[in-house]
């Protein structure tokens, strides 16, 4: 009788092509998170590639990171459960690994089933180059952002609306109100070059943290007001929004289930 | 008249092979630091390939990091000092970048002034993967390693002696002798499963401080005790001394001149 396990991952995006499997017919498959993943499964748990099914939270795309991306799979196992995460770590290579992993209810529904989530987006303000985290930020040389007018706007987020205005064209989603739980904005108190966005939500549109990121960031550089941000909900007008900062800034910190 | 021009320059090591240039003949050139900035001053200056001589204090290893490398060439630039760093770094892959730029005395010697340099060796110590400092650290997953007994051992290295015994052989230097100013161990006050190694000493020979690093990190496991540095000292004997550890968790993070 095959057991649901869900779990938890953390990868630095850097060298993936996304979350998402891909393997183009006639081509070699593209290096993927869940790709890597499927494959150490496959060979670890002796189940044929086709019935093997792992789902993810989020399709993370090419370039971002997770700190604690879930998934699950169903397997008939008789690896001891908390044997599981270390077998499958020493297969995978050094650039992700499995944090924690344990059994969930038959009908866990690892999507649908999430209440809330946390990204973090983190933004490298000084004028010399961000050398050792060059991957894991955006680089505003040009500008001193101001931080304290970021989290003003970055308080606005939060409530339920629609967010339409802070989505990219094409995310094919009817409902597009969602709930930001929390979003804050704040220098790092060790290294004082990197300010972090943090937002929590009960789901966002196609690209809306990296959008809502540059339109904070429009706010630290003095071209947006923090009221700016009421006006994009208001309008649902994605023209009015900043920018959709690179994918190398943001990582999905952890989700939640009810 | 060509002024000389000191500066100093960091790297993350993990996509060069080292700083030294190698053009083995009728190959492709390997990627180095002094091949990558010889190329972007030769552009930028003008001055013929064959006239641009860019000397470095030292020359770190395949993977190995520099905060604080320092390097010396001669120009008759137009570029003003002040403009100079940038002007390089605008041309610089995203990998390195010159930290400071200046003027130096027509007989300053980048190699032979040198009086103290400082290395950093980090030790990653815990089960879990080190995802995103993989490249800048060396991972001891197997053992819970004493810093403390780590910092005695250090101490010990403290002063004038032969360090022949920390040192790979073929280094071909006649002297052996070299000053330990400092040398210390401490869990990161942040990352508390990071332990430094940093030291700082008038000179070293060939993979000395990866040498003493394996050497430390043994008295951390408890296979030596403090006092066997002594005894590596006494007897000069590089069979009694830790194995080499490897490349990425060293960093040279400065060079001073007398």
């Amino acid at each position: 009788m095959p057991k649901r396990y869900k779990i938890t991952i953390a990868y630095d995006g850097s060298a993936f092509h996304g979350w998402q499997k891909q393997e183009p017919p006639g081509e070699e498959p593209l290096r993927t998170v869940q790709g890597e993943l499927e494959q150490v499964l496959v060979r670890l748990l002796g189940t044929p590639k086709q019935q093997l099914h792992l789902m993810g939270a989020s399709r993370t795309d090419s370039g971002v990171h997770a700190l604690g991306q879930t998934a699950m799979f169903d397997a008939d196992s008789s690896i001891p459960l908390e044997r599981m995460a270390l077998a499958i770590n020493a297969r995978l290579p050094n650039d992700m690994e499995i944090r924690t992993c344990e059994l969930a209810p038959a009908d866990f529904d690892v999507i649908g089933g999430v209440t809330n989530k946390q990204y973090r987006y983190r933004v490298f303000n000084a004028e010399h180059k961000p050398l050792w985290v060059r991957n894991a930020v955006y680089h505003c040389f040009n500008a001193e952002l101001d931080a304290v007018k970021m989290n003003d706007a970055a308080q606005r987020l939060i409530g339920t609306h629609d967010i339409e205005g802070f989505s990219a064209a094409g995310h094919g989603r009817e409902n597009t109100v969602r709930t930001i739980y929390d979003c804050m904005v704040f220098v790092d108190p060790v290294y004082p070059d990197e300010i972090h966005i943090t937002i929590q939500g009960s789901g966002f549109l196609y690209n809306s943290v990296r959008i809502i990121a540059g339109t904070l960031v429009e706010v630290g550089r003095g071209r947006f007001t923090p009221a700016h941000i009421d006006q994009v909900l208001k309008t649902a007008d994605r023209t009015i929004a900043g920018p959709t900062l690179p994918p190398q800034g943001l990582c999905l910190e952890w989700v939640r289930y009810g």
